[in-house]
């Protein structure tokens, strides 16, 4: 099979591989989002990553298998359709597979950029040996994928896999996707927020790391506060792992997967993340479920994008 | 199709059921669950039920296409074993299956009594028209079973559909099975505890039901009051369909399956339990997810069980 070429459609940049059948990336390349006007002049500055890549337009047929592209925000799969992209304007309604297939002449797959991580990592990275595994991903919010038996599950709209939306607590907080939302607990934000609070009464080294700009606190300056045994820091991640174990064990107690494969910023934590999360996991669970269950970070960093959305058209989405 | 035999295997009652491949039960029987000694005379009484049906033992190979058992424990479901059945003694480690086909000649299928009504809802009741339902039980416990493409859902290891046990809040009460989980707010007991606690300050005509006697309580007193209108027994109901719908709201993220049916005894309360359920989803949904999600009492009632069984066996479960 050829090499297919995936796009990871990001707010701020667009990363462009050419993966092949094994996940391996050949070439890279890519533009800033902000950079492309309009649906045509985005197909534009692909066709110019293409040529800097040594892939002139004319020779894409010849070359690619396909295009697979990954984007933030819904889309119904099966039309290659666009409803909406959150972080970036203009980009409403917009028929992708048939524009880009019109174009390149090409088969082209769309989706959700959290489902193509996942496809990626289930079939080139941590999930290679799992047939039934979800994976979430931490940042701003909580995106996630669920595969079972080796395919994406889309539900029966294509938005299934929403796992930052999961309630963990029935009293929690409002907001527009109902109430006590996973990632109103470990989003980013909410993470540095809870950091914040503690530090207005307790010792901490995370004052001297921004140099006592608390304002300028980031989940990464948390988890090196936590790696060099910070207890606030620690006790951030030990509330932060307990509340994703909630989570977690409504995901098994459902679906019973083989694993959890978790990517994102934060997951690069390590072990002060999976540490806390697998106890709490556990102590969420039975034993017949909890013996079971593995939770493994994602293995493929930030080209998981590129390669997940190559893997929609290698692995058949 | 020939029929298949369905056997509902409770507690309390073992039902069986001759089902053909349209749903229908063409007749049944069944006996206490006590009345059998051992898997043998379990078998035994199995035979005496086909038997009185106009079945007997040499006749079973050709009048019927096979045999669906519905346990109510732990299955699995590859092998027809059975790990364990939570309120029927001596039977631990079981292969059902085995010895069934064994003793009667037939293809055996045995399988979870949750996933069975599930199957059986999905085929033949309340969810034949949708490929994707999530099927939920509300007795002394909750069961669930979740139909995917039109088949069970079983995760990795037979064990997946325990939606009495997703966590609904993450400071929930403690138990074997984790925190907060789904069935100690929404269980028989937990209602009528729910009603008990509210009496002791408030007006109802529950205790006129029962003479006075609270302890005599049950959610069909808490049905008929809330049917009647009495402002605690709605309250129940209330507050139980919004700790469902938080659970159920879980599910819609994950799965998004196009429906949710909802039997055991606390669902024939009818609509004094779905509107609430309904409009508490809706609260906790996005309204992309709420517009699309159908929430339908199950339709086979107490013969959901034997149908079920049978369906093991009809639709291949």
């Amino acid at each position: 099979m050829k090499p297919a070429l995936g796009v990871d459609f990001g707010g701020t940049a667009v990363k462009i591989g050419l993966v092949n059948e094994r996940g391996r990336v050949l070439r890279e390349d890519g533009f800033p989002t902000a950079r492309a006007r309009g649906v045509d002049g985005w197909m534009n500055e692909v066709a110019a990553a293409l040529d800097r890549m040594g892939i002139p337009e004319k020779a894409i047929q010849s070359e690619l298998s396909g295009i697979g592209v990954g984007v933030p925000g819904f889309v119904d799969f099966q039309r290659g359709f666009i409803h909406d992209l959150t972080n970036v304007p203009g980009w409403t309604a917009v028929r992708l597979a048939t524009v880009m297939r019109s174009r390149f002449g090409l088969p082209v797959v769309v989706d959700n950029d959290c489902n193509a991580m996942a496809l990626g990592e289930c079939k080139y990275g941590a999930g290679r040996r799992y047939r039934h595994a979800v994976f979430l991903t931490l940042g701003t919010g909580v995106g996630g994928g669920i595969v079972l038996d080796g395919r994406l599950w889309r539900g029966a709209y294509s938005m299934a896999g929403e796992i930052g939306h999961v309630p963990i607590d029935l009293h929690g907080v409002r907001t527009s996707t109902g109430r006590g939302g996973l990632e109103e607990y470990v989003g980013n934000a909410q993470i540095v927020k809870r950091a914040r609070r503690m530090l207005r009464h307790r010792r901490s080294i995370l004052p001297t790391m921004v140099d006592g700009h608390l304002r300028e606190l980031t989940p990464r300056h948390l988890a090196e506060a936590a790696q060099a045994g910070d207890e606030v820091a620690r006790e951030v991640f030990d509330y932060m792992a307990d509340c994703l174990a909630t989570a977690l064990a409504g995901v098994t107690y459902l679906l019973q997967p083989e694993a959890f494969i978790i990517g994102g910023g934060v997951a690069a934590a390590g072990d002060v993340l999976f540490e806390p999360l697998r106890r709490h996991l556990n102590e969420r669970l039975s034993p017949f479920f909890a013996k079971l269950i593995r939770v493994e970070p994602a293995a493929l960093g930030n080209r998981g994008g590129m390669i997940g959305a190559a893997a929609l058209v290698l692995k058949g989405g």
